[in-house]
């Protein structure tokens, strides 16, 4: 039975070593944001540079692992039905809509989301990292230039993490307009144990 | 007149808002990681997906910024004679080497002369985040893949950056046979005061 994180929101759970976790786009085109931390020690997290060194490429889907700082593997990929996943960019957070959408009102952000879900934890704003961003299309050009994309989801795609090691999980269903195509939309996710 | 990087090693320091920072590769092809903290709080730091979003570009040169994990600029880029640098990959460390290089025996490493210099201001060693790693030449393709190239820098090839907030700065010569064309060489620094 999925969870639902409903749009504009966010989770945060345990994971235990060998658990498998599933996270769907119910409806298509939505992103969610996902950062990871030890359950052991928290100051070991999801690192995006460990993780394109180690698995020497920018996109990561399949067979990819997901890495800590500390150099040690955290998730791996086992199945991925939509295959575009982004681990450049940060989570949307308040300035993201003020400085990049020129919006000054309050707006819910992905960074707002997992900072509140995860500080049952005791993990604080500032320990969130740049997060692996499951279906966000972001495309880059020859000379390095980005663009946010709608997301190439359907609904009832998945990506199915394996645990390498007991995690605390922050997961999100985006908030940021660009990200998935100008509409809000819930995430659903399911642990599995087997 | 220039402070010497010896080769292998590192140096941290302050930098005032407003003051200069000239990072000068003396021989050619040489790599040197930096790290940057808030002096106020260190808890703010460089943010490669921070400063992606807000440059919308992988590659960053003359004109672009680099900005903390709470979206504030830390440094202005005012000049490149180079123009390549990368932010995807992290400082290499000991596990770079164990993992990636095969080699069971010690090796220095940008992580350790980050944080070793870094001590003395407080700050420990899982709050290293990915560095801004100046005349490294990393490429990647349409599919994502990354390769770590001989950099393109010659010698007297220099990054001068504008400090835009009060800085605690980490800064190495770098220490991995790949990034470097496998020699190890000094890296070369200026705080310039107007």
């Amino acid at each position: 039975m999925a969870e639902v994180i409903e749009k504009q929101s966010g989770a945060a759970f345990k994971l235990k070593e060998g658990q498998k976790l599933k996270v769907i786009d119910p409806q298509g085109q939505q992103v969610s944001d996902m950062v990871l931390f030890s359950e052991d020690d928290k100051r070991e997290k999801i690192s995006s540079g460990k993780t394109f060194d180690f698995e020497e490429s920018i996109l990561l889907t399949k067979g990819n692992f997901l890495w800590s700082n500390r150099s040690n593997k955290m998730m791996k990929i086992l199945e991925d039905t939509n295959g575009r996943n982004d681990f450049l960019l940060a989570p949307c957070s308040p300035e993201t809509f003020k400085i990049m959408y020129k919006k000054q009102e309050y707006h819910p952000s992905c960074f707002e989301n997992l900072y509140t879900n995860l500080k049952k934890y005791g993990i604080e704003l500032d320990q969130i990292p740049t997060a692996f961003n499951i279906f966000m299309n972001v495309q880059f050009t020859a000379d390095g230039k980005l663009s946010v994309e709608p997301p190439l989801s359907k609904a009832g795609d998945y990506v199915l993490f394996e645990a390498q090691m007991n995690l605390i999980v922050g997961l999100t269903a985006c908030s940021a307009e660009d990200s998935n195509g100008g509409s809000f939309k819930p995430i659903h996710y399911e642990i599995i144990d087997d």
